[in-house]
């Protein structure tokens, strides 16, 4: 591990603190288009101040993707190359009465710094390059070739990003890949993603009449809120199992290593139960997994909205003519989004409910590293070097969702995720990332 | 039957026409009170100015209630009395962008007569007064005593109906009673009901934690929205069938006249589907009732409208924290909304859906009147002398709820109702009505 002192950390972070306020400010909201491409030079010029070479990619209809390059040093391993997943673009601001700062303009309060953006992803990326910035001054040069991959549409679902990977799969080509970030839990334990969960979001729509019909009809005629309510409940039961015919033979099992390891992820449930305020147990008591198996291994199909006929104060009295339900569907390895489509359009047939309609709203696929790679061994110790031993928890996959799924298919890498992540003294945790994102050399 | 002419019924119609467009012009909306105490004093105006006794009643925060009296004319029989209900107060005029004419400013156009409540109810209090004035001037006095009850909050559910009926039973004692109007079928048929269906209907409302929380944590929490859609799903099944507990052993059984009388009710299904352009099939194919007889004889439990989570377009991946629904329950003779409420709530309860709350939002009880008792033979033959013999369809109840229950329990009389119906020319409905509803003496 290199011996980076403190002072040329600090000294590094001070000296480009102007440069990263200003990339805080640029208003780079990929669902609203705005100050792209201004955010794409940004991130190319970060590349070139710090020795690496750029380019912007552009494929049409996408907002662009930077690339960097930054070779191994004189005494490294040209051999090797670590890639780097990061995103320049944002949210969107709103609403913006429940903001205590200005969004697009950077302010250190209490230690902590508040911007749009700055934890998701703006600081991984600026924490990175000064972290290279930082061992080539004091080691003379870095141990790896470095890659970047810098998209602008990760907030909108990273809709080209396999586009891009397919196009430029020899530009990119890497040995291993750190993603983004990963999350901190309340005890401070960083968090290490070995892949994401996949996710295919539907929206379910039922029209049983042209109109709204007066509600003492009811005795003849069948309503679309009736339909769309028998059409989900026959799609999940009231513990969590999702009862779509063959739905659970698609998953890949755990091996016992993922099982191991899911089962190490630090849960406290009265902790889970009380930063939500659940009204209701686990679901997972009723379950014969436990809750970080359920996490990490297991597909979950979630309503997220439900919207029909009459919603306001008081009584009235209609069949509404149609109704509308977002449906959430997480996926595990095994499971793609169209052989999902397939089985719910199935499972809705086979019970009677053509009538529901199944749009397709988003996909993303599944992704799990292999855990028997010697990289996540690698990136484990050199963390714990920095965090500590019991500061850091590795799990197989999170239960979130990411474009992680490209990156394996067209570069072949393990992927692990982590980056800087929110804890009560921001500039602590900027400090210690520089030191361990560049320590994995292998 | 009495000989009015049409020329008579003619000449009062026109000289009280600009009286009743005044009648019209008078905002009475009772949701927002508007012009309330007006059309109370406009009410008790007609009824003086045709020769009979008003009284303007008022309960403590109830909107007035207007009693009339016409005494029997010599050669009548003065221990008869016919009472009519109406109503003075009407709907909100809203959304006014769906109005071709001016809400209360009443516009004659090829025939027929446009105005905010004209249909329901004020056409029919006035063709009432209309038809006493043509029967005292034909044959020197009225056959038996008329009384009025005119409402000012039956558009808000008469919730002081049955107030002013236990205040003032001996005031409106009578022997019969019409009620304010039914509707014509697409053959100009006249329906007269003999009755009302009640009707529950309930805020139901699931509270699953304190925030919505990130949809990837579906894999341990359950959300609010399935808590709803599954216990919605547990109360009836996909053929109309009401599957909580007990809840068909309420029902009084139809009688065997009952159920010949639904029968025979002309019911085309496929007009029904092309007038709503339903979807589906009637629910009632699947039942081993005929559609006539679900309509008249069957309660219904209905979702009217639905509300959880994200509802905008595209994809938002999130474990609703609340939910809601709201139910309308219509309900036949044996069954009390209270009850209803009771069964429900048992039934959520022991099916595990604590959390499902159950608000009793407003409720009205059934009523039916005995199809054997002669008032209904009188009415039935005296509308088909006006109508004609295939033109009049009584039903046993309507599938519809109205305040009847109360005059049934305080007054003791049975019911009917019928009116000036909406048919292609306006101005023959209401002659029509004024021969008729006077000609029904017993």
């Amino acid at each position: 591990m290199s011996q980076i002192s403190t002072e040329e950390i600090k000294r590094i972070s001070d000296k480009n603190m102007a440069r990263f306020y200003d990339y805080l400010r640029l208003e780079s909201v990929s669902a609203q288009g705005r100050q792209i491409n201004q955010t794409a030079e940004a991130v190319q010029s970060f590349i070139e101040n710090t020795g690496g070479e750029a380019k912007v990619l552009a494929l049409e209809g996408a907002h662009p993707v930077v690339y960097g390059f930054f070779a191994a040093g004189p005494s490294g391993d040209a051999e090797k190359t670590l890639l780097f997943y990061d995103h320049y673009d944002v949210q969107p601001e709103d609403p913006l009465d429940e903001w205590n700062t200005v969004p697009f303009e950077p302010t250190e309060k209490d230690g902590l710094l508040y911007a749009r953006g700055v934890s998701d992803n703006k600081a991984n990326f600026v924490a990175r390059i000064n972290a290279i910035e930082a061992y080539k001054n004091t080691e003379g040069g870095l141990p790896v070739n470095v890659k970047f991959f810098v998209e602008g549409e990760e907030e909108i679902g990273s809709p080209h990003v396999n586009d891009y990977l397919e196009a430029y799969a020899d530009l990119f080509a890497a040995d291993v890949c750190i993603w983004e970030s990963s999350s901190k839990d309340s005890e401070e334990r960083l968090k290490i993603s070995a892949g994401v969960k996949g996710i295919a979001y539907y929206e379910a729509r039922v029209k049983s009449a042209d109109i709204d019909m007066h509600s003492s009809l009811a005795a003849i005629a069948d309503n679309s809120a009736w339909r769309l309510v028998q059409a989900l409940a026959s799609m999940r039961n009231v513990n969590n199992e999702i009862t779509v015919d063959g739905f659970y033979d698609m998953m890949t099992a755990p091996t016992d290593l993922e099982k191991r390891v899911a089962n190490r992820i630090p849960f406290d449930p009265e902790a889970s139960k009380q930063t939500y305020g659940l009204k209701h147990p686990l679901i997972t008591d009723q379950l014969p997994y436990t809750p970080e198996e359920a996490l990490v291994f297991y597909p979950t199909l979630t309503i997220s909205g439900l919207l029909s006929g009459y919603t306001g104060p008081g009584a009235k009295t209609i069949l509404p003519r149609q109704a509308m339900a977002k449906i959430d569907v997480r996926l595990v390895p095994g499971y793609e989004p169209d052989k999902v489509t397939e089985l719910l359009r199935k499972h809705l047939d086979s019970n009677g409910f053509e009538d529901v309609a199944l749009e397709l709203i988003t996909s993303v696929m599944p992704f799990r590293t292999n855990l028997e790679d010697p990289f996540v061994e690698i990136v484990i110790d050199s963390a714990k070097k920095v965090y500590g031993e019991d500061k850091v928890v590795l799990e197989p996959n999170s239960a979130g969702t990411g474009p992680m799924y490209g990156f394996g298919k067209y570069l072949n890498v393990p992927i692990l995720g982590s980056g800087t992540e929110w804890e009560k003294s921001g500039a602590h945790a900027r400090m210690k990332i520089f030191v361990w994102l560049i320590s994995i050399k292998g």
